[in-house]
């Protein structure tokens, strides 16, 4: 149950199979910095190329394929005081023939007040003027060396996790991912001070952060899909393209949950979920979308007390 | 304003420029009632037959294309004792490979305590026992006749509204459509007691519902796509497949809203929902999937208070 | 066995349960003209308005639903000397953050001559100067009232026929549709002079045609999708989007039209179709869109030689 | 321009930037072998383990990123007597509800004749007996490593190639890829004797096979998506889900090409395609999937000759 406070010293852009930067047990927390997206990091200097550089990865002994990787989101915060977006949302999240109505891209940079918990918009050149919108820090982009020795661009995701930019991963959340290699070669970056459903101009809030997590193994738990947890809910996420497949990664992981692991029958899982089934929207700009199918913990309390 | 109270005497299963049952006033308020999914009215006796029978036309005097037509929900609420459900999710929302191995398809039903606000599975033949959840009634399928002279299955959505299947047109909800035919013929059924998103299982609780419903008009005021509110949030409604381009058809009726209904330039538009736009799901189950784009009242107010 | 000269007096902008136009019994041959797209006739007149305007409906003796529509088109040709396209692909069909960068939207005329079988360019303003094609006269917009007493624009397609665009609907073909209305109520319009695949820039080469086809039934066979057949080839064709759907549509079609009509079993259709399918693209610009699943007579001869 | 004769001692399972097993020169060609899909060679033995493993890489001096890598394919051919394919489409090419209708997945046996050029199924279990059909050998999965030093898995494809199953791509044809690693590290594997359009049963006749292909560079020429070039048609490849992005790609890219390298203003490009594109399904199994835009020369040297 070590805690590892750990300066990255370099970054990577794919998550894969790389050498890994510390050798953790389960059990272990690792308190640690993330470069924003660009590759800038709390004094704003440019320390690596950017598309959401990844600190990492985190060798967590004896996890095997196989295996669940379970991290917990302990501290997810902005570790300094401006932040930027993009000023357009992307042409895909709009109608063709509306793309080619679209302002000119341009790029908006906020000043973040963490003890107020704000970020405002840094130039009143719009009719939002400096617009103050809470924070919601999260990572946009985590996860494990996928199967098959890959190496998966961080613009992306998949079963391995990867771009998926759900604001429900912040602070307070655990996340499970299947273990596909061994050491598990967990990847986390990209923090978003705050961001909107699907990242649909492309960014969140693009910040810098400091972040404690927990890592730990379920071993001999097998999992298709990154799964999370949080005060209220069980979650599932399925990444690809169309957001129609997503659905379905998403809800299929969601019956095994249900029948795996809180022994409901089939018809129980098809029941429960048709008429208490929840979906949240997480990326839609990447080459994979990502759609979160959601169960609350209520509604299972529910179940377990026989109705 | 007046109160019309109206017993149908027949139903349709398209939307279409069908013969009006009755014609009402701007601001005129309808009560009138909803047979279930499959034509069984408040007594549970087959009055017709099943596929979303709809309640209307109600044509509204003086409305035209290029309108806006306004409905205002005061009351959607279940009239009977107990609603019906399928027991299995529709096999285009799990993995194609998964779709094998479902469950046998059957009918579950639900008594529904009205006074208490539950529904309570009847036969308690799975794991779920006798589950208990609280009601959350919403009309699954309403809109206005479609463009050119079409009648659209009540199976299916699209700019005119149609079988959404989104959990938030319930009581206190406002949806407005485009009107396409002179006196915009305003249909509405398919009442669900309850209902995960997405509709995944192809049935909320089915039941048969008493509602009221104020009709009014924006004259001259196009829009292109179905819109809503209610106390917290200003939504558009996209409907298509994939939802990919469902998401497309919201967000750009959104941005459209928030230049138009708002005053914001561009790039204010596009800023703002990137941070800040929400998506919920609606039906995934039709030939047309559904796509809710929210923006919330208090986002709104912060952005007229200056910031 | 009649032969119905037909001179029409209106147009239909939707496929369904409209008035018959002319009644025919099984057999009977038609000739009868086709306004183009935008409701010009042979004159160049414009006789109805414009968005792919049917001849008919034609309501065949006998047809009932669960029988199958048999069209053989005879003749399907041009009957003026000039036609139209636009000039520019659909925004649908470019990655989307091409579409911006797409040229001005024009209108481009076709000189079509008839004897030699070729349309040119009228007016050398681009690199094509007055480039010329061969002929490949087509409709592209066909089918009969759809299920449910629905009228479904001509803009799009589904089970029951309709916007398909494909470059197989010409001269010597069979098509068959499912029948879901008494008597048929065959449509017919859209014609194109020629058309690359897609029907990408939303436009074939546009234009009036004279049209020779014989309607036929085959009772109690009951088919889901439009089937086809040529000289050289069976097909079905599935209508819907994604063009994923499409396919799943046209290819389940096809594994029953092998496994119903040439009497294979399971693992032969599957077989059959895994090394021998041809799949060709019809319309990627309508809310729909359509594939053909193919499969070759030589190929069916084989089979039937035993191997 | 030397040829090489090189025997691969071992085989990869994802596209990357693995070291390279043979350094060429541009223009030289390669004499090699290709083992099938599950890892076993011309004796069939199996020598590596199964996933479509590839031959190579190929090193190319000179390549650099920017560049294009010509993949003349000179001979792809069968180096054995038998081959297998899988007995069932895939679920996801037929409709969900039909999915669970399936017969039960087994492997087909088939005996390639080289000399007579045929295929025929060893076991007359089904109605198809001892069918018989020519070969048309091809392979299924070849590219170079993609870009920013990802390792993608053989079973899919992208802009950098990979899985794409396109029947197109046999003796006679010329390749193009983006080059986007040092030395482009050009990956070949999965001869198929045979397939049908979209590998829809997830495999085509699986064979090892003797390939010689000759690589060569335009250097400075920028590409974004394979191209190739058979004796009648220029085309295109999209790699994407759905179908309908894949169309995206590949017309875009075809787009492009009309007007970089034939000079065609962008009105002269556009209306060419519209009226003379075709388009080819590739595969329709994996992740991704591919899509093929054509046009004819023949239709291009009446552009050059001036209409």
């Amino acid at each position: 149950m070590a805690l590892h406070r750990f300066i990255p010293a370099r970054y990577h852009t794919t998550i894969g199979s790389h050498r890994p930067a510390l050798h953790v047990a389960p059990g272990d927390t690792v308190e640690t910095t993330l470069v924003d997206s660009a590759g800038h990091d709390a004094s704003g200097r440019q320390v690596t190329p950017g598309g959401n550089p990844q600190t990492g990865p985190f060798h967590v002994a004896g996890a095997e394929p196989g295996d669940t990787l379970v991290v917990r989101l302990e501290r997810v915060v902005p570790d300094r005081d401006g932040g930027y977006s993009a000023s357009v949302t992307a042409p895909n999240v709009v109608d063709p023939e509306y793309a080619a109505a679209m302002p000119e891209r341009r790029r908006s940079e906020w000043v973040v007040d963490r003890a107020a918990g704000t970020a405002t918009l840094a130039a009143p050149t719009t009719a939002l003027g400096q617009l103050t919108l809470p924070l919601a820090p999260m990572v946009g982009c985590f996860g494990v060396a996928p199967e098959g020795g890959q190496a998966i661009s961080t613009a992306t995701s998949g079963p391995h996790g990867g771009n998926m930019d759900y604001r429900g991963f912040g602070t307070g959340v655990t996340a499970y991912f299947p273990v596909f290699a061994p050491g598990a070669l967990f990847h986390i970056g990209d923090g978003h001070a705050l961001q909107g459903d699907g990242e649909i101009a492309g960014t969140g809030i693009e910040i810098s952060m400091e972040v404690r997590f927990t890592l730990d193994l379920i071993k001999g738990k097998r999992i298709r899909w990154p799964r999370g947890e949080n005060a209220d809910h069980l979650f599932t996420v399925g990444n690809a393209r169309p957001l129609d497949q997503a659905v379905q990664h998403a809800t299929t992981e969601m019956l095994r949950l249900l029948q795996e692991d809180h022994g409901l029958d089939g018809h129980a899982a098809h029941i429960l979920l048709g008429q208490c089934v929840e979906y949240d929207l997480g990326n839609v700009f990447d080459p994979a979308y990502t759609m979160v199918c959601k169960i609350a913990k209520r509604t299972l309390a529910r179940v377990r007390r026989g109705g």
